[in-house]
């Protein structure tokens, strides 16, 4: 849902369904992790934590809310930077105790270095590609 | 490095780097949380947990190794049921406390519900796209 200029996202909240928020499996801290995709070509962002209340308004809102648990408080992505996320997708997985978060990224990326990805370092010798197969 | 029939991918190992897995932070249990993506379409697979052991094994091997929380032992997806998974990449995110592993996944798929992906369900009352943007 892009302006013609794919600039301005609308944030586009999804219908919180309490029967399925029973499916996720917070884990001893109350958190779960989050796993982020940008829906234009599928490149993992980032991986984060929600707690019930962040996943919640998540929901409600559209943008990505995870906790922080240096921080120990509720943050939403790009609220400062301005590298925010619009939701379009929120899919939890067979267990219940991971999520996947399908976002429209704006600015630069998601990584705090500047990076698109957070996942910008690859193991192994031999160069290899950033992305694909 | 698939055969011309796509179907008997080879197992290809990266080189273990000692320094870069120094850049590894696994938690107080020892563990660091791995998300799986098919390199074929990066469709999100699963995530699941390595620690140090099972993230070597799966570098030197170029299958995937994870450490299992609730048998406490190291397994070796689709070693039972013959659903492999061939690395091809192994990413780091920007604090180490991710890995993001890009596989062939053979057989029917990575879920043991006999799904593709994990990720086969959906926050929402209203009916959305499985998959993609």
């Amino acid at each position: 849902m892009q302006n013609p200029e794919h600039s301005v996202p609308d944030a586009t909240p999804i219908d919180v369904d309490e029967e399925q928020l029973t499916h996720v499996a917070f884990n001893a801290d109350g958190l779960v992790p989050a796993i982020v995709q940008d829906v234009s070509d599928r490149e993992v962002l980032m991986l984060a934590w929600m707690n019930e209340s962040s996943l919640r308004r998540t929901l409600e809102t559209g943008r990505t809310w995870f906790w922080s648990r240096s921080r120990n408080e509720l943050w939403c992505k790009g609220e400062t930077s301005g590298d925010r996320q619009y939701v379009r997708w929120l899919r939890y997985d067979c267990d219940g105790d991971t999520l996947l978060v399908g976002v429209d990224q704006v600015g630069k990326g998601a990584c705090h270095t500047g990076n698109r990805t957070c996942f910008y370092r690859s193991f192994g010798t031999q160069p290899r590609p950033a992305t694909g197969p």
